[in-house]
């Protein structure tokens, strides 16, 4: 254990940071940018046994569990609940660099510079990359952190399949990360993730740190209109039932009331699809989506009631039946206020702009707030671009998140038990 | 020529009218009812064969000119300019038995009660076959008596493709129906056309015949709005440019502006395509086409200029951009009012109820209203409903629309030059 003093000089090496996320983002890279690791391909596995070979060049103890976390452990002094840090390297189907793929390289570059300096916490430190975050290729998003804290079976995890119909006990298998472990054997003293914001809030605001303060609650519905296709020309307008216009109405509803409700409310229909889709038919049939978000479960309930109102209100006027589905529905998770009090203590005493405010995505470390002080850390993206080729984040902005994180995890690991 | 007071009794026979719709309606007919006879396809050589063989049957000369359009005469007793009757038999995909086919073989009927009764009139009768005014296969629609009119150049016309690439000169020589005759030889004196309404009106309103004042001018326009593509969680409200919330804001202030204008103003929004279409993805690409119809050009022209400018404000507001594209743009068509005024003449004296209404969709006769006096006979369509398999109209109103044409063919037959 080295005296304070020494290490609040300590900085990670932005360089090795950034060459590794590149090298990383190189490991199903796509022409032209960006990266395709969707979970337990090949590309995946090749990511994998690219980050297991940092790991264990570190020096940490790599243990694969059944759902295949990979959860790296550096000893402290002491063997007691170690720091954990966490996120994921599967990516989307055109996903970016660092989505994910920082909060793991950031929690190795910080065993490294601790290990550089001979420095060792009293707590261990256990850096986590968690199986399919992105839910883009298998169903539901957050998988292998949430199979660890045990809000998701394994067995349900395991049998879950991909479009093709493949399920991830057979690919985790094919790609050779079918752990033996249990899934949840570290029970950590607290948890931090280091994320790119994945929005544009940081850098409208030129801020350079987001000291996370939770993630919205999710609510996501599916509503199918039966209305009645008829000829564009030959149809009054007060004889229409138009799957279509209630389909568009609901669009303009929900901008209305996430406007009105203001706050963290928002509101999208990403999804508008009618049938048969000709200029001079009017819409026998309509598929919209409806994504309503909140940090707080009342108001979201709030917006949930409304929408669902509006929407009735809308179908019956224009004589049009509804169908709907609930596609997911997650409670808005609080973070620590503790732990962002720390975030936000290391940001400012790193001399960076710091701003708290909630995840609109959601994030392996809502897995772990039920459990323990769990924290994240935002840096900016660019353009406020995510889940694309062109997602980025400045080497600038890596280096501060990184410093913060370092900064943080080091005081909890020499944290004595409350 | 027979005298006014021997004809005045005369009725269509409604069991062989019904009969040849059945017969003709089975070439091309599709389990379940409905049927395929796509312009050009051997459905369709199958169904002209058919009404050839009736045409001749009744004695009258046939042409095919050079679009395909079949032209049969029966003599009158002077060789001078004939009324003309005509509508087409081609259908779309999954059509009904009526639309087009109706006008066709009740000229036909016409025909074939005047001949019966021994009646000659002083003018020719004509009933014509236009070749593909569906358009469903090959575009434009009412292609044949555009043609014939010529306010479509025949090479323009012959050289249009299908979805696979097939042209239309390839395809009417292929199924025999590439005539010598060069298309307009028949100079009419006036044009009728008896057609199932299409829309739901007359059924409403519980009214036999529609004396149909004129044909509705159309307006079809494509936009797409260029927004930016973002995570639906992590973008406030405020910083948002989608294309999907200014699509959907588009069909509500179509739909608020014909209400407004009242009249026959109508406005569709048919298509609404998102891209990438997903529920938590903020739309970056929305195409949407809207659909507009007025009788009154001037007042068509207005409900245009509020839509350009609400579509305008609307992408402004929300930081999308816009391009668009005219789809189509016909002028509105007004029959002759002496004509419509015949035709409800012979409706009342026949004690049919009939109301004065403007036809929704496109039919062969708008062709001819430039040239000579022209006009329709609508009747009822059960539902509304027609482009549809379940398209059907009453045996007692395919009779009372026969009979309200016979009357006025008569009528108009006999006249002497003004």
């Amino acid at each position: 254990m080295t005296a304070p003093e020494a290490s609040h000089n300590m900085r990670i090496d932005t360089d090795r940071l950034v060459r590794r996320l590149t090298e990383l983002g190189a490991v199903g890279g796509l022409q032209g940018g960006g990266v395709c690791r969707l979970a337990l391909t090949e590309a995946d596995k090749a990511g994998r046994d690219t980050v297991n070979g940092w790991m264990r060049g570190l020096g940490m103890s790599l243990t694969i569990d059944a759902i295949g976390n990979m959860i790296a452990t550096f000893p402290g002094t002491e063997d007691i609940a170690p720091v954990m840090m966490g996120s994921h390297i599967d990516t989307v189907a055109t996903g970016g660099l660092y989505d994910g793929n920082l909060g793991v390289l950031a929690g190795l570059e910080i065993v490294e510079t601790l290990k550089e300096s001979g420095i060792t916490t009293r707590r261990p430190i256990v850096v986590a990359a968690f199986t399919n975050e992105e839910g883009a290729r298998f169903p539901p998003d957050m998988m292998g952190s949430a199979v660890d804290r045990g809000s998701l079976p394994l067995e349900d995890a395991l049998a879950a399949t991909d479009a093709e119909g493949n399920d991830v006990a057979t690919e985790l298998a094919r790609i050779g990360y079918a752990g033996a472990a249990a899934p949840g054997s570290v029970t950590p003293h607290c948890f931090l993730e280091l994320h790119v914001e994945q929005g544009p809030v940081l850098e409208r605001e030129n801020i350079t740190i987001g000291a996370v303060t939770g993630v919205q609650g999710i609510s996501w519905k599916e509503y199918e209109f039966a209305g009645v296709s008829n000829h564009a020309g030959t149809t009054p307008m007060a004889l229409r039932h138009d799957a279509g216009f209630v389909a568009a109405s609901i669009s303009v509803a929900a901008r209305r009331i996430a406007t009105e409700m203001r706050g963290d409310q928002v509101a999208t229909v990403g999804v508008m699809e009618l049938d048969p889709g000709l200029v001079n038919v009017i819409a026998r049939k309509a598929r919209v989506t409806v994504d309503l978000r909140n940090t707080d479960d009342s108001l979201l309930k709030a917006a949930e009631a409304r929408m669902a109102a509006e929407i009735k209100a809308l179908a019956e006027k224009e004589g049009v039946g509804i169908s709907e589905r609930v596609l997911a529905r997650f409670a808005p998770v609080t973070f620590d206020p503790g732990m962002v009090d720390r975030v936000e203590a290391s940001a400012r005493h790193l001399g960076h702009s710091v701003k708290r405010l909630p995840s609109g995505a959601g994030h392996d470390a809502q897995m772990f707030a039920p459990d323990c002080p769990t924290a994240m850390i935002f840096v900016p993206s660019v353009g406020g671009i995510s889940h694309n080729i062109k997602e980025f984040t400045e080497p600038d902005h890596i280096a501060a998140g990184a410093n913060v994180l370092l900064r943080t995890v080091l005081a909890l690991a020499n944290q004595e038990d409350a």
